[in-house]
This record gives C-alpha cells, structure tokens and sequence, in this order.
C-alpha cells in the first residue's frame, strides 16, 4: 500500500469499520424499489459504501434458483418452494451478504427472511402454526445473519396492487388474489409485532420524498449518522 | 368396474392392498444397480407393482435439481447442497413416492435419507454434530415418510472404489478422495447401530446372484411374501 495525501474533507477519508445490514419489505407495490433507491443515495451523499441486493437471488447461483421460484410454469409443493427459497438465501448469505458486511460495506437488501414468513408462511399457509414453525426452524439453523434493521414498508392492499398492477406483466406471486396478499400483510403486521425493535414500519402512503425521509430518520436514529 | 373370470393361479389375481418403501445404500461401486435389478425381478415374479426410482431425482422437477447437485461445475456451499437436496426430496416424495404407496405400489429408491447423512453429514463434515443435527432436523420436518427396510450393501471402501473406477467418468461426488468415502462409509455404519431393525446390512461381496439371494432374504422374512 502506498501514501498517499488525503484532502482532509473528501468522502473518501470516511472509512467505515462495520457494514451494516438492512431489508426492507412490504407486499407489492408499495414502493420499494424507489425507497432503497433513495436510500442508496443518500448513503452514498454520506460517504457510505453499500451494496444493494435481493431475495430471492442476489448471488449468480441464487438468482439461478429464483428464476425457477418466480416462473409460472414451476409447479412445486410449498415444502419444496420453501426449502429452495432458503437455499437461494444460503448461496446469497455465503457468497455476498457476509463478505460485504466484513469488509465494512452496508448491505440494502430488496426482501429477506420476513418475506417467507410473510408470503409462504401467511400467504400461502394462512399462519399455520406447523408451517410457522418450519419456517422459524430454518431461519434458526440456516440463517446466520439477520438484518440489523428491517423497513416495512405499509399501505393498504389494495392501494399497493393498483400500483403494481400499472406497472408490468404478473409473475407467479403477483397473479394471487386479494386475500393472499391480505394474508401476506397480516403476516408483516404480526412480525412486526413480534420484533418491534427490529421491524420499523413505515407509512408508505404519499410521495416518494416523503417515504425516504421516514425512512432515512429511521436510519439516523439507528446509527447516528 | 366390470367383473371378470380370473385365472386362479394367475399373477395378476395378486393385488397388493399397500405398496411397502424399499431403500438401498451403500458407498460408490457395492453393487446397488445390480442388486436393485434382481430385486425389481423378483418382485415382478411374484406379481407384486413395484416403481423403481433413485435420489438424488426420481421426478422430473427433481432431476433438474440433481443435474444442478452433480454438476463438477457447480460451487456451492455445504448448507445450500443441504436444502437442495431436501428440495428434490421433497418433490420426489410427493409427487412420486406416496402416491404410488398409496395405490399399493411398492418404490424400490436407489438413496434416500441415509446417504444425505453419510455424505454431507460424515463425508463432507466428518460426523459434526450441528451438520448432523440439521439433517435430522430436515428430516423430522420435511421427510413425511421414510423406508420401511434399508438395504445397505457393504463392501470394503477401497474394492467398491476399484469397481466404481472402472465404470464411467467421474461425477463431483465420485471425484472426491479415499478418506471421504471412508468417512462416509463410517456414516452408513453408524446408521446401521442407530436404526438396527429399519436398516439391514448386506455383505456385497461375491457374486451378483449371491447378494441378490441375502436381499431377497431380508425382503421375505419382512413381509413373508
């Protein structure tokens, strides 16, 4: 490693010494993908190294198995689905999540572990207790970093599939009726019970803007940035 | 269904009222293919519907999975291989094994959860008890039905290997070394102190006719065909 004079104010002095790990989750179209967006960029204003992912996928060998989860024409058992999601999420864990936070980078992450319990365990399972507690199980022998901070992201159902349904073709997921997702979102509202200090919602009603600064207060009383 | 003059020493006046669950296990080169053969044969005379399957595989979402798992060039971690192959069982088990127990047909299965234990439990982690206690775990709550008898062909490590060599190229689990299969072969004995009335142990030494004559053996004096 050479010298090298550092310009005392540049960004480029902060060095983190610990990524941090975020998810953010919530059912379709509330606005994710413009939440992490803007997140993204204000860490970025803040001199933070990040990486920004998803599940399922986020490594070349998950994304692998989430192009078979996601295809309509998979025809699978919920116990199979279940045990490849969280075979994606080992891959992903392993090979990007974990280096990333060692090497100080932060990790934004589109969807993790309450997404299961949400999609497969209540959307799918309705809360069944037998499911739950595979699912928990998992989570428990599998899963060996949670995010530090989960971002829910809430608005009522229906305002969240008029928006996602505007924007492109439906895949396996969102071709589900109504009651799905309002078993799914009854699956976030009893997580984010059961975790309060982890799981922060947030309102995702009114503009972008808006969205992001709920989110980024979240993120600064966390961490005091 | 319309009535029928039968035969009375006709086959197929012998209908099954319950398929029975067969396994073989065994390190690389015992002779499985071979005894399974003769067993399917023996079945078959005596008028009996059996369905010859393997793992990893045995339907047809699962034999995508087994291409993925015995790919050389697939690099993927412990735990991953772990839930895939429950992925695949599970298929394989739903779609294939119980329905065809549950239409009186026995399933003759080339692996099950045996190897899974004797591969990645002691093959790949030595016997780890945390390995060892996430495959049970897997077990317990995604395996709905396991073999009712286990053949387990056993042959000295080193001479099932020599026969193995000389079959074909060699698969990712084939390519490993000597002390893996010793390792793995211990898993199968350890099995076999731990389930002594599930799993029987076959000497694979001798003659194909030899080892067909002690499976059919343990077979007969289970069900007293």
């Amino acid at each position: 490693m050479s010298a090298s004079i550092q310009a005392p104010f540049s960004q480029t002095t902060t060095t983190p010494l610990q990524g941090h790990f975020i998810s953010f989750e919530g059912t379709e179209g509330v606005g994710k993908t413009t939440a992490i967006e803007q997140l993204c960029a204000r860490l970025q204003a803040n001199g933070i190294d990040y990486l920004r992912t998803r599940e399922p996928g986020g490594s070349p060998f998950a994304e692998r198995l989430r192009e078979i989860l996601l295809d309509p024409n998979t025809a699978i058992n919920d116990d199979t689905e279940l045990l490849l999601m969280f075979a994606a999420r080992c891959d992903h864990m392993q090979q990007v999540i974990l280096p990333a936070l060692q090497r100080g980078t932060w990790v934004i992450c589109d969807r993790f572990t309450d997404s299961t319990v949400a999609y497969q365990g209540f959307g799918r399972a309705d809360g069944d207790a037998t499911v739950r507690g595979k699912i928990d199980t998992l989570i428990e022998q599998f899963v060996t970093q949670l995010p530090e901070l989960t971002l829910w992201l809430d608005l009522p159902v229906l305002e969240g599939m008029a928006r996602a349904n505007k924007r492109s073709a439906a895949d396996r997921f969102e071709q589900q009726a109504t009651d799905f997702f309002t078993r799914v979102h009854k699956g976030f509202r009893t997580l984010a019970d059961e975790y309060p200090k982890r799981i922060q919602r947030i309102d995702a009603s009114g503009s972008a803007d808006e969205v992001s600064a709920r989110i980024w207060q979240k993120v600064e009383e966390k961490w005091d940035i």
